[in-house]
This record gives structure tokens, C-alpha cells and sequence, in this order.
């Protein structure tokens, strides 16, 4: 057997956890050993995948991808994740349906679940209403799985919602631990999350807040840097504070990029809108008030435009202790797709391996989170896998 | 073996039918032991997926739904059912294609059906059309595989059309057979399909055609309501009227609302457009006349207005016998959705579990009758899966 | 063994093919040989799905389709060849992604890929652009898969660009062999690739130039007849003289339709625009330039018109060997679905077998490409399926 899976299963014999027929909406919702267990499948999955064993579980069922906002990355992260398991998908495509209008959410998401067996939700447009909607959307599956009108409660991922983008976070920690051979050797790092300047505004808050959700268990340093005025979710800083006290790492808000970056161990640059545009964008949104959107966006431009600054140069990257540089992608890349943006072209090019990579776990992670929710004992099944050793494509 | 699965596979050996080929378009081209042996098979399949066994019977092959309306749960239990038995979809999508022109149903049907193995349509919105379409589309099958330019003559099956339901109906006479505990409970009791208002117009016929074409089978009273000048398809009627008199049931019209719900056992009460508003909508939108439509809706939702007392309500509801409330769902509820629809929110809510379990029949109902198309021997089939009980999920 | 089978086989060990891992973006970058190998997978995959033999070699894995033009035939043929083989489908839709921009192909190409085992793209409205596309994509997973960053390199079958159109060529090489009963019988045979009049502009040189470019290899009187202006690439030219010559066949191009029918054994009347329109027509798209492009419509349809006697009619098709007509459809038909169009109905409706029969290869040509990129021993991978023998349906 592969060293590594050996080596995650082994490890996997020693955590205590419980997510056997649960969602995942929120990392702060999962312990730590849940966490890592969540990791440790990651790599299981994607070393299967690499050394072309099959994962495929499902002899039939489908998955529901629900996207309310655009998506590329995640929409092919969840499809391919849930095609290696052996789901076939059905989009919900919410313009031709009634879903939109909550009275409804609990009929439609019965409705398109009796044969379903993952329901992947993106809504991170509508502040403070995104995860309210994927929790009615899991509570409506309660109801109907416990009425039996359902044979099986279909599991709720978050591919992304106003607080928290899980499967970006637990991919962003897998290359994390990837990168520094070990989440044990995280602690003492120091870890950046930082707003960068972007010629765009309106951009959720959900992966920073993701990222400081989830890299404060570590006994990391981490950082949150961003201008006055885009603050996040106050719900999130108490998860990160926490988090940071819990595990012996500490847990700072500045407004200063260079301090920031200074003696850095992982940096993320990454632009988003601030709370209180969130909330004026929303209300615009749902009164259809396009004139007023149209305003609201010339005057975040010109705020943004006060920090063209916060670009992450090689200049910057010098103030760094030779920092891993991370992305969700796609980035804004000065002189690349835009004029200024949140990292120079000389940084980003140097780095796109790395991106990259950090990327590439996405698949898995998602297979991981369903394999947790879906398998009593998931260990086993993942050794009953490797035992039959059914290629995944017999060249 | 589960015991109603044995139950139902007794019962099948005694019925004589004939679908091996053939499509499902109308239930009134079927026998009587035809449409019992489709919710037989509705019933087997439901119990399948309930016990985690394996339903997958084609290795490959692809499922091609033709929607030339909005659908949300007809798209969602066709996709199932077909993934359910290992088929995978590809839309045609009739924007991007030639199909709509008439000459060319023929061309498109046979090169979409290289490798298709079933086609669903659903094609409700013209009226006098959407039948002949299917038809049309069949004809084209027809000719592709006598000529051997295919290898296999897909499957049409009708997820709806200006005339008739059948996935719907048959989905309604499962839940009704066992509401009641067999068919043979039916004789004598009073089925009401009723009209109900709705603030919206332009809705098929097809849903209270189906109804009537079908549940006038099983020697019940049946009741189709409505207010003057909403009446349903001449054809439909004879339809409703033949079956009656051989099963020993009756069937009236009425424009009574109060007097058709009395004693009622069971009720459907629901929108839908008249037929001569159906003629004109078809008209105009051909013509392309948008001013025309917009009238045409304005002057529909007035004569909708004078008929606004057609709701369903506990008032209602206390005049029948105790009455099973059935919708194909979404229903307009009264204060949930509208400000006045075709049902209280008292009584919807009440009704919920059963609009739910109602609805849960139709993709076991589409995999009935793809199964009864493609096996020669489709109790033979069953019999050979329960034997291998490959579970759908080794959980 | 299924006779036709055994003899491809046979056949088949006599080629010396290095196909493994290519992809397939043009037919003038493969061998006689390897042109030869793509019939005989595309007859035996063909034979294989008439005789119900499962031709499924993934357990998982997507493809992606990414259509940068509208498309019916050729997406279903994707989809039914890429299902055949095992995979699910996630398409591309360049609305909702950054591919659009030249800069980030790399980037969205790997993205998209971490699962994927096959990209299939059709870029044909922007000359000397759709073939770069392909070619870029190609690249970007190159990077990827040379870097580890992809577990596996996808393959990228053309599904039709500015250049070549090799999934029709193929299968319309496939029909010619089968109809003249061997590539060996075609030495001599007079083949016409004619321009035909349409009442529509902007239609991709790349059916013109696949024919030439691939059936100027046996040997063939080749014959490319348009009026003059529309003449196609002179890169492509140069291909069907090279082969031409080294075939024993000509290539010849005229101006004068009669005398490009005389005598013909196969013809191909097709519209096409001029590359000087294309060029016209792609800047124009670029700068989104509407009123540029109406204009040039106009102006390309009166140019249009004054070759409206460019139609394949009766009175031409008596001055040929009684030739086999040929077209990708859909055709454009006088009296069918326009006033005058590239064939009268006459012609056309008599030889409609003929046509659906050619279109019919087009799924198992893009199968057979897959498969010769996917297996070091494609042969041997066959005889393992036929040695199986699992029926794709077991009735």
C-alpha cells in the first residue's frame, strides 16, 4: 500500500469524530479532529485518484449543484468530485424554478431530493443570507427525511456562502500542511490574510473569513490586514480569537500592510468588499434598484482606489521570511488582466506552481467531506477500496 | 424478499401486456392491465431504491429531455430515474438548434439518437401541438431505426403535452392506490377534479385531462369542476366518459363548486386556462405578438378575478367526505404565495406530507415505464436484480 | 468474433501508429496510418455498439465540452461517445468563466482538468484564432502535467475550428470506404468539394478545407469548386496538393460548377464565406462592432446572391457518375427551409439515408480518437472488451 494512505490511515485510527450523516456548511462547526480527518481523506482521495484507483461508491444517485452566484473552479471541483465518487448531476437552475422565493425553499429542495445524494450550495451575493439559506435548504432535508418521504437525506456542502467557504479553506490548509510537511510544523508560522487593492468591487468576504476561520486552530500567528472600512463579519473574528487562544497562536487586525507582511510564513492577498457595501448591495439588489447599484459601484471604485497600494510586490514579498504566496484564483494581476490588482505580474508568474497546487486539492476535498457524511466507517471503506484496487481507467 | 415487492411481482404474472417497444404518450393508448402493471412497476422500483438495491441496468447510453417549458420536478424525476438506471443526459436545447422548424423534426430526432436509448418531452404550451410534436418525433425514430441508421429506437415517453400527463397521472394513481390500499378500493368512491383560481393564467389543460382520462378507469364517481367557460378538450371528455361506463363508474361536469366537493373522497383542485385562451396564446405567440399577449393575460387575469371564491378552503374541505387533498404541486396558496390562490393555507399545510409523498411517485413512475419499454421479460429483470441485490450505496 | 471486427483487427497490426497521448487537432498532423487506424477503431466501436457490446473503459473521469459556437450534432456525438466510454460531462460556458481572455487560458485550462481525461473544443468563428485556441490548451496542460499539477493529461479532440473540422472528415472518410466497400477503391474516383448557395453568410471554411485536406490522400481526382472570392486557406491548398501528389491522385480548383460535377463519384455542395469576409467578420466581433456587422451581412448576402445557380439540383447531379451526395447538415434545401438554398429538395430527400448514414460515424470517430490517445495497445484493450462481451443493455 501507498506510504501515505497508510500513514493518514494510521493517524485516522487515532481521531475521535462524528460527521457521519452531517453537512458541512462551517469548519467552525467540526472539531479539530473532524478537521483534520477531513485533510487526511483530502490526500487519501487525491493519491487514489493519482494512482488511478478507483473511488467510485455510488452505483447510481445524483448531485445538485445550486450556484447562485457565477462559478468555473468550485462548479468543476463538485462535479468532478462527485463524478469519481459515481453521482451523476442535475443542476437546480433557480431561474426556472420557484426556490428563490423562500416559502418555498422547503417544497423545491424536497422535491429535487428523492434520488439525491449531495446538494452543493454556492450563495455568497446576499450578506447574512447565504448560509441562512443553506440551513433552511438542510433543514427542509430533515423534514423530509424524517417523515420518510425521502429514502436518504441528501448531505449539504457550502461551496461558498457569505461566512465561510469551506471547501476553499480546507484546501488552502491541505497545501498549507503539504507545503510545511506537517500541521504540527505550523505552529509559531506566521500566516497573512490580506485585502488587495482590485479594479472590482463587490467581492465576498467568505474566503478571508474562511481562511481566519480554520488557520487560527494551529498555533499560528495570524494576521487579518486590510483599510479602515473592510472589516469582516464580527461573528468571525470571535472564531478566530478563540481559535488562536485555544491552540497557542495569537490573532491580530491591522491596517498596516507592510507590518503585516513583515516576516510572513504564508501570505493570501486576496481583495473583497467591506461589510457595510455588502449590506447596501444587497438591499440594492433586492429592490432592484440598478440605478442605485450603478452608484453604490462607482463610489466603492473610488473608495477602493485610496489603496491602490496594497499590492503585493516583489518589494513586498522581500518584507517576507520567503513566504508561501496563496490564491484562490483568479487573481487580479497587475499588468496580466488588469492595470493594478491585488499582486504584481513578476510575483504571481513565479508563483503559479504553487497556486496552482493549492487549487488542485479542491476535487478531493469535496469527495472528502462527502465520503465523511456517507460512510459510518470510513476508514474501512476507503481499505475496502484499496483492497479491490479497481483501476480507474485500465490502460 | 421484500413482501411487496413479491406481492406486486404475483400480481404481474397474471396480467396481459404488450409494451416491450413501445412509447408512452397517452395512458389512454394503454390497456387496463398496461397502466396496472406501470404502477406495479412504479411500486417495485420505489421499494428497490427504499432497500438500497441497485436498479442500474444499462452500461451506458444517454437520456435526451426535450423541455420546451420550465420544469423543475418533471426535469428533476426524469434525470433520476434515468441515472437511477444508468443512463447518462444531454439536453437538446431548442434555442441552439434546428428542431423547432418542423421540416427538420426528422433530421434532429434521428442525430440526437445515435446513441440515445430514451427521450423525454415535455411540450405542453401550444395547444393542439405539443402531442403532435411527440408523435412527430416518434415517426422520426421509427424511420431511423427501420432503415438501420440507428441501432436501438429510443424510448419517447410524454413528461407532458397539450393533452395528456402520464408521468403525472400514473404518479397520482400510485399515491391514490395506496391511499386506499389497492385498486380494487377505488369502485364507488368520488374523485373531484376540480378548477381552482389563481392569479396567474395560461396554465395546461393537460394536468386535469390526464386526471380524468385516467382515474375514470376504477369505477369511481369522478367530478371534473369548473366554472363556465374553462372546459377541458372535447376528445378528453369522450375519453373520461368511455371509461367510465366500462368500469361501472360515473363521470359529470359541473359548474357548481360546492356541490362537486360534496362527499368527495378525494380532490384535486387546480388552475388551469381555458381552452379557448389556450387557441388564442398559441396564436399570438407564433405571430410573435407581444402586445397581444400582455392583453390577452390582462383580460384573462379579469375573468380569472370572477372567480376567485374557487379556492379550496377548511370550509371547503369540511363538505367532503373526509377528502384526500392531491396536487401536482406548485400549488398558489393563499397567503403563502399569493394573496389569493386555489387553496388556504390551512389546508395546504395540513395536506403537506401527502402533496410530498404524492409527488415522490413520479421518477419511480418514469423508470416503470422505460422499463416495461426496454424488457422483453421486465419481471424476469426485476426477479434477476433482487437475486444479484447490488446495494446502490455499500454503505 | 463479429467478422467485420476480425478483419479491422487483422488489418490493424499491419499499421505503424504513435497515437498514444496525442491529441487530435488536425488530420494533416497524423500518418496514412493513423488516418487509417481513426476508420477502423470508428467501424469497430460502431460494430461493437450495433452488436451491444459494452465499450465502457472508465469507472470515472469527465470530459469537457467547450463550444464557442452553437452546436447540435457535434455535441451530441461528443457527449454520446464520451458516455459510451465511461465518462460524465461538465461543459465549459465561457459566459461564466475568465477563458475568454487570451491571458488566463493557461490558467482556467488547468483548473478545469484535475479530473478530466478529455477536452473536446469547437472554435470556428474567428479565423486563424480557433486553431491557436485548441493549440493553447493543449499547452496549458502540457505545463500542467509536466509540472505534476494534473494527474493525468487530457486529451483535446477538435471538435471543429477555423482550420479543420477532423471529427466530420472522419466520418465522412468512414462513409465514402463504406459505400466504395475500402479505401483501396477509391484510386481515380472524382470527388467534389463545391461551394453551394445559401441564403446565409459567415459559415467556417473548415468543412471545405477538412475535406480536402483528408481525401486528397487516395489517390482521388479532388476537385474544390466555388465561385471566385471564396477561396479557402492557402495553407490548406498547399496540404491537398502535397497529398495529392504524393497519392497519385489531383487537386484541382475551379470556378466553373458544370464542369466540377462532370463525372464526380462523391459531392459535397456546402456553402462557406470567403476568408476575406471571416477576417471582416472576426475584427468586427472583435470591436463589437453591431452596425459593422450588419452592414456586412448585407453586403455578403447580395454578394451571395448573385451565385444563387450554385445549387446542387437534379439537372446537375445527371452530369455526374451518379455520384454520392454528401453533406454535414443541417443542408440548406429549396423549398425545405429556404427559397433557394445549396440542394433542391429533390436531390436531397432522395438521398436522406445516405446523408443521416454518414452522420451516424460522427460519435464513433470522436470514441475511436479518444481511444487511440488512451491506450498504448488500443488492440489489445478491444479484444479484452470483446473477450468480456458485457452487453451494454442485457435485455
Amino acid at each position: 500500500m501507498n506510504e501515505k494512505i497508510k500513514k493518514n490511515l494510521e493517524r485516522l485510527k487515532e481521531l475521535n469524530i462524528d460527521m457521519f450523516g452531517k453537512d458541512f456548511l462551517l469548519t467552525w462547526d467540526k472539531t479539530d479532529d473532524e478537521i483534520e480527518a477531513t485533510v487526511l481523506f483530502t490526500e487519501i482521495l487525491n493519491e487514489m485518484h493519482k494512482n488511478n484507483i478507483s473511488t467510485k461508491v455510488f452505483d447510481s444517485g445524483i448531485a445538485v449543484p445550486i450556484f447562485r452566484d457565477n462559478s468555473t473552479r468550485t462548479r468543476f471541483s463538485f462535479t468532478s468530485a462527485c463524478n469519481a465518487l459515481g453521482l451523476g448531476m442535475q443542476d437546480l437552475d433557480e431561474k426556472k424554478s420557484q426556490i428563490a422565493h423562500g416559502e418555498t425553499v422547503r417544497e423545491t429542495a424536497n422535491m429535487i431530493s428523492f434520488l439525491a445524494d449531495v446538494i452543493g450550495i454556492r450563495d455568497d451575493l446576499y450578506i447574512e443570507e447565504g448560509l441562512k439559506y443553506q440551513k433552511e435548504v438542510a433543514s427542509a432535508l430533515d423534514f423530509g427525511y424524517g417523515e420518510e418521504l425521502l429514502h436518504q437525506r441528501p448531505t449539504v456542502i457550502s461551496l461558498q456562502s457569505d461566512v465561510d467557504h469551506p471547501t476553499q479553506s480546507i484546501s488552502d490548509l491541505s497545501k498549507i500542511k503539504d507545503y510545511f510537511g506537517g500541521l504540527e510544523n505550523l505552529k509559531g508560522k506566521k500566516l497573512v490574510m490580506s485585502w488587495g487593492y482590485s479594479p472590482s468591487y463587490g467581492k465576498p468576504l467568505s474566503v478571508a473569513q474562511g481562511m481566519i476561520g480554520l488557520l487560527s486552530r494551529y498555533g499560528m500567528d495570524v494576521v487579518l490586514a486590510h483599510p479602515k472600512g473592510y472589516n469582516v463579519m464580527d461573528s468571525v473574528l470571535e472564531v478566530a480569537k478563540e481559535n488562536s487562544k485555544k491552540s497557542g497562536g495569537t490573532f491580530t487586525v491591522t491596517h498596516d500592510m507592510k507590518e503585516a507582511f513583515k516576516d510572513a510564513d504564508v501570505v493570501c492577498p486576496k481583495s473583497w468588499a467591506s461589510y457595510s457595501v455588502m449590506e447596501q448591495r444587497r438591499d440594492l439588489l433586492h429592490a432592484q434598484d440598478f440605478d442605485g447599484l450603478d452608484a453604490l459601484e462607482k463610489a466603492c471604485l473610488l473608495e477602493n482606489k485610496e489603496h491602490v497600494s496594497w499590492e503585493y510586490t516583489k518589494e513586498i514579498e522581500n518584507l517576507t521570511n520567503n513566504a508561501l504566496y496563496m490564491h484562490p484564483l483568479p487573481a487580479d494581476v497587475t499588468g496580466l488582466n488588469c492595470e493594478h490588482g491585488e499582486v504584481s505580474r513578476e510575483v504571481f508568474d513565479a508563483n503559479l506552481k504553487e497556486t496552482y497546487h493549492q487549487a488542485s486539492f479542491k476535487p478531493f476535498a469535496i469527495m472528502s467531506m462527502i465520503w465523511l457524511s456517507k460512510f459510518k466507517n470510513p476508514i474501512a471503506k476507503v481499505e475496502e477500496l484499496l483492497e479491490k484496487n479497481t483501476p480507474r481507467l485500465n490502460k
